[in-house]
């Protein structure tokens, strides 16, 4: 059974797929991987490196002329037509509902699993993209507020004065917002951390940064561990006690992110406007509509002299781990799937397992 | 007495020479004080603040019109022009000898007091901009190394797998060094540090990280603390040895800089060669020629699969600190220099006393 690797084409995608060293495991599975030329290249994962791995380089049609085919982000119409009809397709599929190019694959008999899809169960962590890649963006989203903010994040006793630590808030208290927690407490800032789900607050103090606690009236943890969207009057008075704190944030990091809904707006112009000259804001929730309404998506820009950050793709700013994890996912993903046979692995029926049949897509009603 | 703040017009440049909270200090002292329009702006501190403070808000002939002029970077022409005949200049030269710059403000009659040329005793500490600015540059360095890395700097252990430390190696252990190091621990890397100096072993250790150790056959001690240049043959043989322990390091902080003379080639075209793809060398000895030979400066390039950070003025990067500390400096140094009267400050004879005797540029002979 053949596996492709292609190079991620979408703009600014540094991440690939797999990597050599999972490219070995699969090998010794049994599975023959096709690998595009320079698809590793902007992950710091040479041709070469794969070559002695096992893998076979090809061109893009090669890879894509496979069994399996392996992706990081959404397919494009291209893609799409070079796609082995019958074949099997895993990747992050960008889509909440129907789709064209989701039923463009099925119109070609294909299976896909979307990696968005994965159950958020303790069987399926190990294969979970969306928790390794928000791990990735959260401490990437700290480094980015450090390397922006104009003053020392810890505190600092020098000859010349001392410097107080910044104080940074994290809103959505997720996977991501956990890391970004974590990465700023050992860069030494003094860390206020909030989430709708009350039951974040141990989280958030067990990494040694404060919660910060408001009273709206009614919880907002939703099914599988997300968040779900709070009603309007609990949203306002949110919004309302939120507003004090955060004016006086130095750096706030924000990842509110609700599955397939506009980001919730947690961070308000006149909460910017009451900021500090030099403060930082990284919106992690750019790509959904931001929990700023001044975040522009993919930009850096400079309001009310805060920098507000709206960079779409915090991992691929990591590429090598960011992209070592998500081959991991996919390797244990690959590991339930398979049944081993006399001609090689072979894929088992996928509507069995709980994991994989949540993860199909299905033919729009 | 007139106390004069520029904008700094230097391209890139950020900081600002004194900031609103010194300024109201210096005028509780009695000095007036003419800040340029917009000279805080780009560091964070707008001139609202400097007006609160106390400042008189002017336009650039009015911060040069002064009896004592602040100022971060070097003048040029038109600056020189610009200041008060017989007046006092105190910044930061970029110079190491005979200079038209300095000759012409000599020619004006001026007295200019560099603060490259503090002496490096205990007494000057507190006025000692060389060690301010290197502090924030060694600390702004590992961020910047950390953001274009494309892996985690700590241990990560997660369920999509676990991820190594980086491997970080620090070359020349002065402040600059000392910060690097200390942030990279912060942020969990496993760090190694190389010195000339063996007394900077200990130092090493105390912040947690590991000295490596060259048999040289002499030290590179030099006076005043700062290190002096070894012989030819002590130079090879630290190369030598030094480079099987770079080629394995994954983000290299150069910061070997010798007052006045070019940088030393610590890691070679050779060593980049042999580094893992995606490793990453911040030079902060750029300026002076850089500690490696594909350093550019004020750029940042890829080399052999490596990114080299050759930007030269990493304290601009962090300009409200940077600011503040360069302004307590100066405030530190104007405190010995004047005496109170009842027609308010009067600068006593800048000869009398060590510190201002040294920073003090005497016409070339």
């Amino acid at each position: 059974m053949k596996i492709g690797i292609p190079l991620e084409t979408a703009s600014g995608e540094t991440r690939v797929a797999s990597i050599p060293e999972v490219v070995k495991k699969l090998i010794g599975k049994g599975f023959e991987v096709m690998v595009e030329a320079g698809a590793g290249a902007r992950a710091g994962y040479p041709d070469d490196d794969y070559a002695a791995a096992g893998a076979q380089l090809t061109d893009r049609a090669g890879a894509f002329d496979v069994d399996l085919l392996l992706k990081v982000r959404r397919p494009d119409t291209a893609d799409v037509e070079a796609l082995r009809p019958g074949g099997l397709y895993i990747g992050l599929l960008e889509s909440c509902g129907d789709d064209e190019i989701l039923s463009a694959m099925l119109a070609k008999g294909m299976r896909v699993l979307g990696m968005e899809r994965m159950p958020r169960t303790s069987r399926a962590q190990s294969m979970d993209a969306l928790s390794s890649q928000s791990n990735i963006a959260g401490y990437r989203a700290t480094l980015e507020a450090a390397a922006r903010y104009g003053r020392f994040l810890p505190m600092m006793m020098t000859s010349a004065g001392s410097a107080k630590p910044a104080r940074l808030i994290v809103l959505g208290v997720g996977v991501a917002g956990l890391q970004a927690i974590a990465t700023a407490r050992r860069l030494g800032a003094d860390v206020y951390a909030y989430d709708v789900r009350p039951e974040t607050q141990e989280q958030i103090r067990s990494l040694g940064a404060k919660p910060i606690e408001l009273d709206l009236g009614e919880s907002g943890a939703g099914e599988g561990g997300y968040a779900k969207e709070l009603s309007e009057e609990a949203k306002a008075k949110q919004q309302a006690a939120l507003s004090d704190q955060l004016a006086k944030a130095h750096i706030i990091i924000t990842t509110a992110l609700i599955p397939c809904r506009p980001a919730p707006v947690l961070v308000t112009e006149d909460v910017v406007k009451r900021m500090r000259p030099g403060s930082v804001i990284v919106d992690l929730a750019a790509a959904n509509g931001g929990n700023c309404p001044l975040t522009v998506a993919g930009e850096i820009v400079e309001r009310h002299g805060v920098t507000i950050v709206g960079l779409t793709n915090f991992p691929a700013l990591v590429p090598a781990d960011a992209s070592a994890f998500y081959a991991r996912n996919l390797a244990n993903l690959i590991e339930i799937m398979v049944a081993p046979s006399e001609s090689g692995p072979v894929i088992k029926d996928l509507a069995e397992d709980d994991i994989t049949a949540a993860m199909l897509v299905k033919p729009a009603a």
